[in-house]
């Protein structure tokens, strides 16, 4: 028999990897509840015509379909996988619409599955964690999901830069330019700066079709330096001509104020935070119409680990136009990776158990379920090696699971109504009763 | 357009849905995490030569395949959704038995999916809840799954009764009545004793082939009666003859003594618990080899809320064999549902937001701001309207978000540097600087 596999692409998570990824998501949740944001959850499958069109024709060929089953087995799939949170959110809105009360602010934390090539950081199931809030064009949801990327990132521990940038200013300066009709082809093209140069994206210009005189035009724009106010105030030069642009600058003044007005000295502490206003992001999804953002960890070199933007009319391909939102994504998975590379972790996630008991034999095994029983009711992890095996291999058992208390029960121990506890960090051992067990394992750290 | 929709048995899961959820996940997790129980994940997706054979024919049948993608698409399915955690539990553990230690304890709480007829109570994609420890044959795990489902339902607040029994006890039966090769029709038959009532019972085994003197010596058996221990000793007597009935016994004995032994003064209290030794339980599943358990919720009619057994070759069929495992599943839709009928949610899972702000303009708007940064940075969940919509709309989205308490904030309120606290359970209102705010806030809980 061969040994068994998984789907390439696909991921068993083990223990530790659990544990940390569940360190993410609570770390994350807690922040997201404290503004107010609720948890929902749509079904892994959705009807085919919610999901196609959605994702752009290459979209459509990475969806996972699902055989029908019975006699419609051979008929055109009826249902596919989720393919982001994003399409079942707006599904969701507009479904649920009666009983929502906007705005409506949700987050959901769920698999989505692609049928992408499987590559090194890229999986056919990964989690994706959206936080959006939907029903309001106050930019004061553009300011509380910047206030959660600095809490969650304070929380882990990871120095970020947020970059945000308006698609208002980008139709503007398409406008300004003289290729109004361009603006996904110079997003696409701008999008790009970081990873191919300022040639390179000016030649992809002039093959999507603009003008010398356009990509002339655009270089200043590719150039802007200074600070938020001096890049700001030379856009209303460049965008005067623009209505949409102008509206564009606004917005980023506003949103810049917002943060400035609500920055407190607590925050000047531990962790790097900043945000930069950055005419070169353009973020590739064709449905944001206002500011936009990613977030980047300075320390690692691993592209973008938060991202999302305001849209205007995302529920309006369910039929429910002009419904305003904005929402961030979370990458969990590069967000690992940075923690892992990064060493942030806390060491105590490698294990819940705090106690592992030890026996040499049948009698001593039933004592010790009494001890556990007890500790359990305390709220200390306890486990009781279910076999008087030899020593040597609980205490395998303890070191793999790297239990830091490890209660040995012999006869003698058992005797004297106590146990020996071992500190496994520092090999220490003492002869302790229950309530010495228990404090000690309540109040003593690991080192 | 037509209203969006989801496949039919499948579910979309709201705020407060979600919220009752994750009560009784996290409830049940807490108290695996106790015995040292830690958590994996396995793909939705497994290949669908994992799956197939393991569910019987029917199983088969209902297994969701994913269609293949590119070039493949037209060829038979490579993949499946997962249909249960036991199958999965079982690849993982073979597949990844040079990284675990054993005895493995694990829990696992992820959805499945099953193309059956959707109908009340029973859908098309739920979550299973499963926790096993394998790589022992001690006792002392089914004394832990034991504890584990006291505890969740006196932490859950649910009056239960565990029924357990032994498939050795029911081959021994099997063996002494004369129809050792009849074992799998006469649990299939017992199982339906409950529903279908003893002649019923009666004309099913024997349409399964077992003569009248078989059926006559079964009725014994069926009607046993008295306590645990009399019910055992009986049991002894029929079954001198079955080496393996009278293991099954032996283990039985041993697993009562364990629950005894560790018995607490401490737990003679609120919540009721029972074990009953059910010889007439059986459970539908053919890979159970010892004791098997369900437990039935004693105040809601709605058959077994968790259940599961000991295995003695799951890992076979991926061939590692003979390595034992106890496991149980906690039936999260069921137990949802018993908590609904019985009203026993925590009333605050309504809410996860404490403070909402309500501004009558915009200067009031950011100064609230302020005051939500400072709340939250004390862990307190505030919401601030994101516009200084008529108060009546705001006070509207906190009736319908069930928030606590609601800061009016006007000129007047602003110049004196407060706020109006509003409590939205008395209607009582209280001008309030930040501190007592604060202080309300976190220490009045609401009534």
């Amino acid at each position: 028999m061969t040994k068994p596999s998984i789907p390439k692409g696909t991921r068993d998570f083990g223990q530790l990897e659990m544990a940390r990824r569940n360190y993410i998501f609570d770390t994350i949740k807690g922040v997201f509840s404290l503004y107010g944001f609720q948890q929902i959850e749509t079904p892994a499958m959705e009807n085919i015509g919610t999901l196609m069109g959605k994702y752009g024709e290459e979209g459509d060929k990475l969806l996972f379909r699902i055989q029908n089953s019975g006699e419609k087995a051979s008929l055109a799939p009826e249902k596919g996988l989720r393919y982001d949170l994003t399409v079942p959110f707006a599904r969701y809105v507009v479904q649920h619409r009666e009983e929502i009360s906007f705005p409506f602010k949700r987050f959901q934390i769920q698999p989505v599955w692609r049928a992408d090539r499987p590559q090194k950081g890229r999986y056919r199931e990964f989690y994706q964690c959206d936080v959006d809030v939907i029903g309001s064009d106050s930019l004061i949801g553009e300011l509380e999901l910047i206030q959660i990327v600095e809490e969650v990132y304070r929380r882990l521990g990871i120095n970020v830069c947020l970059h945000i940038n308006n698609r208002k200013i980008l139709a503007g300066i398409a406008e300004v330019i003289g290729a109004p009709d361009k603006i996904v082809d110079i997003t696409v093209a701008i999008d790009k700066l970081d990873k191919i140069g300022v040639e390179a994206v000016n030649n992809e210009l002039r093959e999507r079709g603009l003008s010398n005189e356009a990509v002339e035009a655009l270089q200043p724009i590719l150039h802007l330096s200074g600070t938020t106010a001096e890049k700001l105030g030379s856009l209303k030069s460049i965008l005067a001509s623009s209505e949409i642009g102008l509206k564009g600058v606004a917005e980023m003044e506003e949103v810049f104020a917002l943060v400035e007005s609500t920055k407190t000295a607590s925050l000047k502490e531990e962790c790097h935070f900043s945000i930069e206003l950055d005419l070169c992001l353009a973020r590739g999804l064709n449905y944001y119409t206002g500011a936009i953002f990613e977030v980047k960890a300075l320390d690692a070199q691993i592209g973008s680990i938060t991202g999302g933007g305001r849209y205007d009319n995302l529920t309006g391909i369910f039929g429910l136009p002009n419904v305003s939102g904005v929402g961030i994504s979370f990458g969990a998975d590069r967000i690992y990776d940075v923690l892992t590379e990064l060493d942030l972790f806390p060491k105590e996630l490698q294990s819940t158990t705090q106690v592992l008991f030890a026996t040499f034999g049948q009698d001593e095994l039933r004592y010790a379920l009494g001890w556990a029983k007890e500790l359990r009711a305390n709220g200390i992890a306890v486990e009781v090696f279910p076999e008087p095996a030899k020593m040597k291999k609980q205490m395998s058992y303890a070191d793999a699971k790297q239990i830091p208390w490890v209660a040995i029960v012999g006869g003698d121990e058992m005797a004297q109504n106590k146990v020996m506890l071992k500190n496994m960090t520092s090999g220490e051992q003492q002869l302790v009763d229950l309530e010495n067990l228990n404090n000690r394992v309540l109040f003593e750290s690991r080192d």
